[in-house]
């Protein structure tokens, strides 16, 4: 969406869950991790037996600049000493296993984490390698699954991409941004006062060009109007906006006519 | 995670929203977001203006058999002609603009959107280009902006990421998987008798082992064994597991004595 944020001053929140990848196989993809990790607010990476070494130029260029993260991997030989100083851990798990684990959804697992976290227990996450996923003894490891509910059509999901879902649920449970609002930047909503008199002018103009002349209408004409800018959420500089279209447009009549005169009868459409 | 989906046969829901790429650059990006489409579940993607032309080899190899998609993939000249047939578009804007419209979250924004679809209303989602996102006449185009809550010190989003989150957040909208279950395969959850008859035979064993002899402290031994096992939720299997285990740790001892002998008292612990 954006360009890189380069070298970016990345907070390290020490509650914040571990993201750990085993034997990640692409240095790409790691470095793709890493920013999705960037996007949702993590910082700790490990990788656990990266198949082409580490470091790797190729991660840096994949990161678009979340090159604190990658600087601050650390590298282990196994599963078990990666989460050995961690409290619970989660593993992503795409397919179903014979294996008895609590399964949750990457929200219910984001929110399980903000828990931990708030008790002061350090979480991870385990993602596997991107062809196999994580074998039987990585899952054994883990305190639960994981498994993001998707289309179960298409399941093959991007190494990142996973990494994503967790990192942005784990944004999301600490987040109050309300589902929808609107942005007005320097100007305000106008008041229903405002907008009344707007709608007196409006109202005003119309009856005096003709447009409301049928009087049995005219009250549920004026009413569907008013349903409309009631409905737009209009601001104080629109209304002004609004007031000068009105005046501009009916200009050319009340120059053709004696500000005093009554309304104007307009012909009768054909 | 895990390897391609070779021409999956993705089916097309034809309320599901319409993905719009605005001016995309690389190929290899179209054919991420369509993987992603896919894995939540949407089909429609329109391209608008694309740089390098369309059709691209390059998108097909990234978009790990995604190929419907891409296949019916359809190209427009400007973001107007790509929205000619809908009726609510919004324009994912990551960054705030002087422009007076609603916001959402992509939460909001899927809530929104599956609401729209129950009422037979199409919607599209525009994606602005890689480096410089929608512009503003894109925007005046869409009806509201949504933009993920995300950690404002890393706002870089890739592309396909960020048609992941749109796609994800739609399918999570009508997804019913509970937060977290335990997933148990062929067996059961065990009854609460099943494990009372268990806790029976481990207190037993442990009793003639001496492991609970000092009275005072017994019952609150055995309490928190119990809440050891009930915090587990064992299943039937694992109790036949622990009951075998018990009876094996045991048989030493009760080989040792006659089978009607007491409880033997265990040396005291140095």
């Amino acid at each position: 969406m954006t360009g890189r944020d380069g070298g970016a001053e990345l907070s390290r929140d020490p509650a914040a869950p571990v993201v750990i990848l085993v034997r990640p196989q692409l240095a790409e993809n790691v470095g793709s991790a890493a920013r999705a990790m960037a996007n949702g607010g993590l910082f700790d990476l490990r990788l656990v037996a990266p198949r082409d070494g580490w470091p790797q130029d190729r991660a840096w260029r994949s990161a678009s600049g979340a090159d604190r993260i990658l600087e601050n991997v650390r590298v282990f030989g196994t599963v078990a000493e990666a989460t050995a100083d961690l409290h619970r851990v989660l593993a992503t798990c795409p397919r179903p296993r014979h294996i008895i684990k609590p399964v949750m959804t990457a929200r219910g697992a984001a929110a399980e984490m903000r828990v931990c976290a708030a008790g002061g227990l350090r979480c991870g996450v385990l993602f596997g390698p991107e062809r196999a996923g994580l074998d039987n003894d990585d899952m054994a490891a883990a305190d639960a699954l994981v498994r993001y509910p998707l289309n179960p059509e298409f399941m093959s999901l991007n190494l990142a991409q996973a990494v994503m879902i967790v990192a942005y649920e784990w944004w999301m449970a600490a987040d109050d941004t309300p589902a929808s609002r609107l942005m007005t930047n320097e100007t305000e909503i106008a008041t229903k006062g405002e907008l009344d008199n707007f709608l007196s002018h409006l109202t005003r103009e119309l009856d005096e060009s003709g447009f409301l002349r049928n009087a049995q209408k005219r009250p549920g004409m004026v009413r569907n109007i008013r349903h409309l800018f009631q409905r737009g959420q209009v601001t104080e500089q629109e209304l002004r906006t609004l007031h000068g279209m009105i005046t501009e447009l009916a200009r050319g009549r009340h120059m053709r006519r004696p500000a005093s005169a009554g309304p104007v009868v307009a012909p009768r459409e054909g």
